[in-house]
């Protein structure tokens, strides 16, 4: 039972919460029209103190699609908090008027400082490169709908997986889960820090520069993108941005039923010709999004499961 | 029948579709509540990358109005293309949460491009100079309920007519009409192009700088402002823009029964003393724009004439 | 019987205006879902003009839990002002869609002008240094719901007297009812203009510029911040700003029962160890401030008190 709970980290949930939590998502994207009413009267705020329209969207509409209401703001210009006011006044306030709140912010932290001082739920949509929960639940529940379950994979992550903040909390809840392969593929400039890989358990995992030389052996190829904001000197970026991108050749190496997964937005990394390859699952996944979310609210809201 | 149509051009609906959409329009137009519910759990997102109030609160009323929702920007800062995100990928994603689409761009193309990736209706709002083509609905539903009819009239147009988007829209959906004189009143550097008047089929025009002489044979006077946005020098801008200023002694000069429309926001171009005229009908013609819209959402989303 | 009716200033509603309204809003703290569709199938346009993420929080907040909807505004960025169309022309417009306005503004008077040309009520929702009506009538509830009744108090006023919009439309409401002693509490840079103590009627005051010396004959403390945006002259505005901070060893100076209230947004004027005190209402006023804008919209809107 979520009522009442704050989502800040992907860790935030146990193993069996989660479980529960993707029944009810499973449920919900079987049926979404029978959850349209489930929100009635409730309200959310999306407090979005830097712009990220996709998660923004997510949430609203999940939201809305249970029949609640929406409040917020999008940029952080039209916030409060030009006037110098704190964190936690401003989430106090909030709680005033809604009865749950969503919070991207630039920095690490902000979320879980909101919190402390909230009286209602708070959800963690981003707080610098820190983490970004509900895209490590939407990514789980992909895995878990589109591949049957989640353990006994070889998964392999593509790109930034430095700097990547999905990467770090997707990782971070799969090493829960059991007898996984974990195929880390980036440049070496972008290798993916120790203290995340002394977290996976019992599972085992291989480090590689080289995306055609395992790409046979995937089950799950999620790939990430580099970003520019993550880097202070633009030649860097320019030069590791294009170091790998997928496309229909390096597809044929791939099993026929792995699939490829993409936080969004993509930029280059993926060629727009794999988009019509039936493994490229990034808009579904962009969907499952919106039905974790859905599911994440009715929890969190005590909306009821049944 | 429109369910599924996108909306890009205002030339993409028939005589036919027109028609049947302007009977539904007019039966919301006397009964709207009637079809308060007819939108519930639809979700319209309004995607709009150049700043149109009024544009975007007229779809959001008409949406509301159905019962149904809401998402959107209405700023390109808070979109996700600022992280280089396509318009194909955005749009796909959008379709993940919502059920229909508004896009204001001002890209020309924009709207159309992204139909092409999409698997919702896109409705384009606006793209550049090129379309606005539910202005144009607008205009035709004001024309038709105020006139009772869309053929047999005299229309002048006044204003901008090179640059005018607005009236080139309208101007290509009245040429599906029969037996319109068009009187085409503009400063000689901002004459409407030739490409435009060899597509009024049976239709005939004149052409003048001289809107009193011919305010007397018009049954509908359409006046647009000129637009600074359009001109890359600020004094040639001043210069024209006060050219064709309709006032109270112009007015005097007009039919009993002619009608002055706007597509708004109005600068200069029509002195507010006009405003207190029963002929000026500008402030129902935006009524009109928002019963149009409902209208079309209904269709493209398939919610049911009857 | 306020329907129709705009709100501009705290003074627009008569005694027993304000006593009527108090009433429903006690009716809607006391069970606000029994008011949950009183709004449906109306809408609310909020125009901010300026940014203030709280009091527009609230307005829609209030429309939503009356099960109405919102189109709104909350940068003049995104406003059709920027091209130049007179506030005349935006709220005519703006009252084809919606059913009521909300209107903040960096210009006085500009909520006024509006309503003289608006075919729907309009709500001044702040405009400059001038009025926030609906902010004063947020205070009068909360001393009305916290001290059973709005006469024979006495009432300290604390911080910048002379520039801050929410005391003089405050006192000026309050100086309706009876039996109140002011104490006005200020820098000697920033005390109350005289025009305000004029207008007190048979209502006694001091003013002070120490507020433990007055703490402890209290039974309402209205702090305010002092804004930088009234400052010329930064280094002023810092020296001034730590002027009066209310802390725990001031609050032991107070009765039992008073009570602290804040319009917010607060900066340093509170210390944060004063929330955890009970006296310390601030929070909770911004909760009235929901339900009395949930009555004043129903009020306005003919929406039935029963």
């Amino acid at each position: 039972m979520l009522k009442g709970r704050h989502i800040i980290e992907s860790t935030d949930l146990s193993l069996e919460e989660l479980e529960s939590l993707f029944q009810l998502a499973e449920r919900i994207v079987e049926a979404p029209q029978r959850f349209s009413d489930r929100g009635r009267g409730k309200i959310l705020a999306t407090l979005f103190y830097e712009p990220s329209t996709r998660t923004r969207f997510s949430f609203e509409a999940a939201m809305l699609r249970l029949g609640g209401q929406v409040i917020g703001f999008s940029e952080p210009g039209s916030s409060s908090a030009a006037k110098g006011e704190s964190i936690g006044d401003t989430i106090r306030t909030v709680g005033c008027y809604a009865d749950a709140a969503v919070m991207r912010h630039p920095k690490e932290g902000a979320p879980r400082l909101a919190s402390k001082f909230s009286s209602i739920p708070v959800i963690n949509a981003g707080d610098g490169g820190h983490q970004h929960p509900t895209q490590t639940l939407t990514d789980l529940l992909t895995i878990r709908r589109l591949k049957g379950d989640i353990s006994n994979k070889t998964i392999g992550l593509c790109g930034d997986l430095m700097f990547g903040r999905t990467v770090h909390s997707l990782v971070n809840a799969l090493a829960q889960y059991d007898n996984l392969h974990f195929v880390f593929i980036s440049p070496p400039e972008l290798t993916i820090p120790p203290y995340i890989l002394e977290e996976l358990g019992s599972n085992t995992y291989e480090q590689t520069n080289d995306l055609e030389a395992v790409m046979g052996k995937l089950d799950i190829l999620y790939m990430t993108r580099i970003q520019r904001e993550r880097f202070f000197n633009e030649e860097e970026y320019l030069r590791l941005k294009g170091y790998y991108i997928l496309d229909a050749e390096k597809m044929e190496l791939a099993k026929e039923d792995m699939i490829v997964m993409h936080p969004l937005p993509r930029v280059d990394e993926i060629a727009p010709e794999v988009d019509r390859d039936p493994r490229a699952v990034y808009f579904q996944q962009a969907k499952f999004g919106m039905y974790i979310r859905m599911a994440l609210i009715m929890e969190l809201l005590g909306l009821g499961g049944e």
